[in-house]
């Protein structure tokens, strides 16, 4: 992994102490978010895409490991041989591996195995890292630990909001008082074009996607000073976003055919409204303000000021494309990005669910937090890029076909997870994350 | 539900007593089948045809709340309204139900919510069962919700096996000790043909399918003295049977090529033995005695004098036309089975597990308990048969399409559950239940 | 293939004018129902049921070029070798063959390519067939040949209509003036039970699958006097036939939902009536009268006084427990077909379609021609039945699974062809072969 | 549609007469394609990318019947009004059309029928251009649809190719002669970074894809100077390139495992050599030089000096990462294009397959014709790109996602037709078109 490091601190059992200490703070909040969950929620798998809590909670250990434990920790005794084929992802170069879609037909090894692994694991890895000598040969490795854990605390939540979503029982995960104050009016911000810098260059940590730095040449542009909200969205709907063809990709339409959408995922219309998809009454959508989705916080009604959340790319676009506008490119969300503070709502403040807008008019709100933003970039190497050797070379660079960037971070990412430079990455059709819309336009 | 019944105890209170006796026995028994289980194991669902075991749980007690409670107890509150939905399994006329497919994306109810469930409707049940005016209008029903919580007691054991089998770690449901005595020689036993009567008449319980009792016309046969062997099965296997379109039906020859079957459900082949249907080695078979199988008890090498178990009926019929025989008719073994003790290792005996035959030559063995047997008759309504009216008619008739009748009863049936005229059905690829072959020829 | 069949003429020449004659007979009606046909009509493949013509033509040329030219024509040179795959159908035994669904992908060998084929095997034919010597070696398989390509008759025929019915531009094969008189009204003629006779016994040719004659036990029943109507079967549409799911088999639910069947094949609606399975209107069906058909005729009013065809066994069955009744089983079928004449509007009638009763009411009309009548009973082997040997001995047996047996004949099948015994049989959901529905009940 | 145009010519006849002459030009090449091909053969579609050579000639005409004569031609009567419905290809403002996957089925109209509509068509185009005073307002929409109709004349060859070589019978279209010269060693040809342009500005026709002309900013690169050899493709082969994961996007990994590639399309192993995908004999790859491939000249050897062709974009990522080099992205490969005269073996020349490269080592070689050639660029959008209004505003932007840009042209493709600007597109597992492999690396 091609990373470009902030220089090391003065001592090495500084170094220690910081790593043992973050280490402990990442692997806590993991457990944190179990805490409402009932042993039951640890296993089901709901789709493809989602992966049982207990799985996460295992392959985030198996990472540990994998990568840490038994490349450096002399001695060291895996907790269970099996555990290796059974909690690798993806990496051909670690081994073979359990099926993906199987995930949810693992009963055993129990959740409290799995949480006995935890243990097994964490004390392991308390002794490596505070021993001091090691720190300066683990910091790299330990970086991308933290960073991995942190990528999979966001999924526990996005997974768990689908499990709980598909049963009827409709559980709540955890309530929360969200701020219900007035929002600013929709409004551009522009950006001079020209030679500009993109990606990351040193200082802390970055995946090697992000890499190298370099030259784009950028048009003029400006961004929506604040994502697209659940109300707007509504009044796409009402237009027939849904059914007029000319609005969408070509594979999009398919997609809106095939799987019958007429609202964004989570979406729900008042029963007697008639199937989804069903044109009866006209104009094919509900009164305004009469849906509901589901949440982390249980079923709600959709707040029309809220942004409007798990829609796919295709719907980013087509709505886009509805309203008059174009989504950004990476490299002018970058850009953008540059000039405002790393700062929104994460999952540290326990909303887990995106926010209304506050701030003055004009000014560039909600980059962080809330929702992933899609932006119109197909996903790319950057030019001279090179994936890291080795099986974590199979993060990133293999992905790079039919997958768009989404910029910004989520209401369920952690502050110290999110960056300007970060590129996010799911395929088109992906709604089960907070993505979200923020428009552009040529300036 | 059509039930031809033996003459009722001379008094009602007798009558009380023994369904309540009955009615507490069968669910103690559900609840033992339980006890080897870790809460995640009751989640899983590893197939369409495998239900979880909360599943079994819950649905049986819906049945006695929708089926008896709801209509007879007077006053009685539902534990939870929306269970109704949940643990319908296909009673169209008993309203809307959740997707059988998805069983396992349910976490909650949890497994302490679905016990409390079974407590709740057993205390009711027994105050209903205890009060002697009842008896007599319950009785039928009651005998239908005993016999149907049995089915589901099989089904427990199967679907239970089949989610330990596909889990890497393969968890041992119970141990047990098998019978490894010396087999009798295959022989025949023949019968004469003429008119001859099946179906149930009087006597006890059955469902409608067995009705009306009726003449046929049966040829002189001949069955075979007891079930084949896995040695036996091998040796089909080494003569290229899987490899063999003429032995097979065209649907079955299609499915042995599209799931690339080339030894029974559960088998497997020693490691370094190549991937199942590939040929290498000459005979596509490995050598005799090294096959391993998944049991309850785990994994286990294969038995050679065993009946072989976990056979479709594409399997069991390609093996009748290699041994130069045929399946019997449904006709043909009821004719048989007349002639024999309903006698043979059942659920009680908690083998769960087919067991060694034992026996003179020349009489006729392993009617009942070990292996429900695959006859070559496709499952459709006796003369004169009529569909119960209701929801409780959607039990036997609507299936009586595309699948094929089975005999007898398995390891896995209780005793009290298995009789001479019971029909069970399958479509002809399934291999998850207790299925086995025994042999036929005209005479 | 086992047959029984008539004592053969006197002398040799004699016998083989007759094959000779019949042969040329056969094999000019193949070639005369290719008329109406443009070069391009020969090509074309529209389901994996559907053959294209140019493919029977070929298909039928190689029966005769393997099974007799190969066999017993000395230093016959076959046309050409490599047509052995492409033209073989399903005989495992008789080589590779090329892929089913792939046979609309052969614009090579011609049109002309294939008729100068069945010149060339019909020259060679002709020679074998004009020797005395050869005709008693010959017959059998060349009556197995003769009602081979009838079987292809008419299903160049059900797939031509196939063809032309998916192109929007609805061509018409050939037109014909069908009676119009009144139909009688619906009746039921009964038959007493006992031991009955049925399968073929002598006298003629048949095909295995209708041997050996033997005993059933038939209990008391009548059957319907005359084929539903396509307005009886309205009726059941406004009924809601279609939506009631206590009507139907449970795959065949199934089959209901999941193909949104509304009406019966080749039905349309009146355009502006909505989708098929919209239920808008009420009742989900078109006015009285308001349907129309694609015919061999071009596109048509559906006349309420025809026999309904083109419906599935699903629907059949369906049809008759709405209507009360059942449908027969084979063996009452047969049995009630031994006490009436064979006649009927066969294929050499030049209708192409099924007619409108006529007769007396209360006798048993429209026993054969018009439509093949489904049966109850699905496709089993007869007491005591043995395939033939050899490739042709996979004509009938392996198919012996999730098929019902049809009986009659219908408007596209010869009279030559045509008898009581005959077996025919397609899975429940098939509808593109002229099928429809006579009732019965227990007496 | 967004064309930035010539001057045009001095006076209008000179015009209309050059428009005249082109159509006639365009069209007659469009028929020519034809005269190998027997009426059966027009009639085929052997995969939904596969479209019938009847289609393609309806089409072509479908679109100046549509977008010329109806809006331009007063009192034009359209040849047969039912031909909107059935040759609209996906111009959904154009109204209804028939299913893609369905063209094959469709005999109707006949080929006669399809030339007698492309006369109607011509003959009234012929009018219209005869007219000096309509040739200014239809130059534009003319150019379209000469350069739609070259796009298809494109399609027909390799569509053709595809029907062909399914077919066992693997017929000739047509032979031809072709260069066997030694060609020139494999090098690099070195380019230096910068802000550069690209896109098309004025001069000709473009697709409104190719615009605006816009700046980039280029990092220095190296093309190869010429394209990949077969011989070189089977080195990748012989060592493992077909079964090395660390080679494969994770996408390309799962299409070699799922449709078991282990060559390109059109490749065939000597028989007796294994099946595609075993790994028999070490390497999985049959001896060098062993490989034969169908061409439109018949079943050919592979020639180890040709260019590689039928290529996904999958297997040429895969390839370039094995060569320790990657794919150009379409700047790189467009600025490198400015510097060579387009030039090369197009259509025109009739070799219709890719030709041995000549010149001299160093010099940058086969840029045009041959083969396209495949860039890691994904299909966006140019930095302010709009579509044109109306339906044919349909053609480019509705796709522009998960496919890459192809740049060049191939030997299927006119002279007339190229451009060094022109970006054609395909689904990355794409194959069936002549696609090929330049390679680049940073410089």
């Amino acid at each position: 992994m091609d990373l470009t490091l902030a220089p090391p601190p003065a001592s090495s059992p500084a170094l220690a102490a910081s790593l043992a200490e973050r280490y402990l703070g990442v692997r806590a909040f993991t457990e944190y978010l179990c805490e409402p969950l009932a042993t039951e929620d640890f296993v089901v798998q709901t789709s493809e895409d989602v992966s049982p809590t207990k799985w996460h909670l295992a392959h985030t250990t198996w990472f540990w490991e994998t990568f840490v434990l038994r490349e450096h920790a002399a001695g060291y005794r895996p907790f269970d041989e099996r555990y290796a084929y059974l909690f690798n992802s993806y990496y051909v170069q670690a081994g073979e591996r359990h099926c993906r879609d199987q995930r949810g037909y693992l009963s055993r090894p129990t959740v409290a195995d799995v949480f006995a692994y935890r243990a097994h694991v964490d004390a392991a890895m308390g002794g490596l890292l505070g021993s001091a000598r090691h720190a300066d040969a683990l910091r790299e490795i330990v970086e991308v630990g933290l960073h991995h854990e942190q990528q999979h605390q966001e999924l526990m939540l996005t997974d768990i909001k689908h499990v709980f979503s598909v049963n009827p029982l409709r559980p709540v995960y955890r309530s929360a008082e969200r701020p219900r104050g007035a929002i600013p009016a929709a409004g551009w911000k522009a950006f001079e074009g020209g030679v500009r810098e993109i990606g990351h260059a040193g200082g802390g940590f970055c995946f090697d996607n992000e890499t190298p730095r370099h030259r784009v040449y950028v048009e003029p542009f400006a961004l929506g000073t604040r994502l697209v909200t659940c109300g707007e969205f509504e009044a796409f709907i009402r237009d027939g976003g849904y059914r007029r063809a000319e609005l969408w990709l070509s594979l999009g339409w398919a997609a809106v055919q095939a799987k019958a959408w007429a609202e964004p995922f989570y979406w729900e219309r008042p029963s007697g409204d008639g199937p989804s998809g069903d044109g009866a009454g006209g104009d094919g959508a509900s009164a305004p303000g009469s849906y509901r989705h589901y949440t982390l916080a249980g079923l709600e009604p959709v707040d029309p000021d809220e942004p409007v959340t798990h829609v796919t790319y295709f719907e980013a676009d087509a709505y886009a494309r509805w309203a008059g506008a174009r989504l950004p490119t990476e490299a002018e969300w970058e850009v953008a990005a540059a000039t405002v503070p790393l700062d929104g709502p994460f999952a540290d403040a326990g909303l887990l669910h995106p926010s209304r807008a506050d701030g003055e008019p004009g000014t560039l709100a909600q980059m962080y937090g809330d929702v992933w933003q899609w932006t119109r970039s197909q996903y790319e190497p950057y030019p001279g890029y090179t994936p890291a050797p080795g099986a974590l070379g199979e993060y990133n660079g293999k992905f790079m076909c039919n997958q768009f960037v989404l910029r910004g971070a989520s209401c369920a990412t952690s502050r110290s997870h999110a960056r300007a430079t970060y590129r996010n990455f799911f395929p088109p059709d992906a709604a089960w994350q907070f993505t979200g819309i923020r428009l552009a336009k040529d300036a």
